[in-house]
């Protein structure tokens, strides 16, 4: 593989809250995304979630409070914790977690990108 | 869990290739080190490890040429290649890898952080 330059690959595309791929590692994938607004409540029974900031700002709203997280910060949403991000405009962000989680957990919405959808970049 | 503010994280050692636990996820540990010089030639045969860089360079140094990693620049070291980082200094860098790795892999060497002595901040 090359050597991957994550602000380069946040250059390549525009769509907010569609994650694409851009490494595999140990059976995980590093994923990035934009978020502007808000995406939608869900949970990953079986995947806990790495979200790393680092343009923006990122907060991860859970039942039990909000954790907001700026550029240089990150958070593990852990397995079966409720979550609905909502982002500033023009937010990077990057995740880690397993190929098996589902973008939108078991919630349905016009905002899901289904895993085969998730393009590689 | 609190949230991770990372170069916060970086402020609270000075030691080299010495790698601190700042976060687990999916049975991976989230490890932060700084590097100067060059560590010593080893490889992982079961697990893949995934660097990111925030500050300064770092080269991993590969049997078939070097991947020069700047700050935002990534890559991932797919478990059996040997792979010897070296730093300029004052580099700081991330590391996703299963709980089970082995600082250096089979080589010992004097700058081997054995895994129950990488303390978590």
């Amino acid at each position: 593989m090359n050597k991957i330059n994550i602000h380069e690959k946040f250059s390549l595309f525009e769509e907010n809250w569609t994650p694409k791929v851009i490494a595999q590692s140990n059976g995980q994938l590093v994923k990035i995304a934009k978020g502007d607004g808000e995406l939608v409540w869900h949970k990953h029974d079986n995947e806990d979630e790495l979200f790393l900031v680092f343009q923006g700002q990122l907060t991860l709203q859970l039942r039990t409070g909000d954790i907001i997280l700026n550029p240089g910060e990150m958070y593990v949403v852990a397995k079966g914790v409720e979550h609905c991000p909502k982002a500033l405009p023009d937010t990077h962000f990057l995740m880690v977690e397993p190929a098996s989680t589902a973008h939108t957990g078991t919630t349905k919405s016009e905002m899901t990108v289904a895993s085969e959808q998730q393009t590689w970049l």
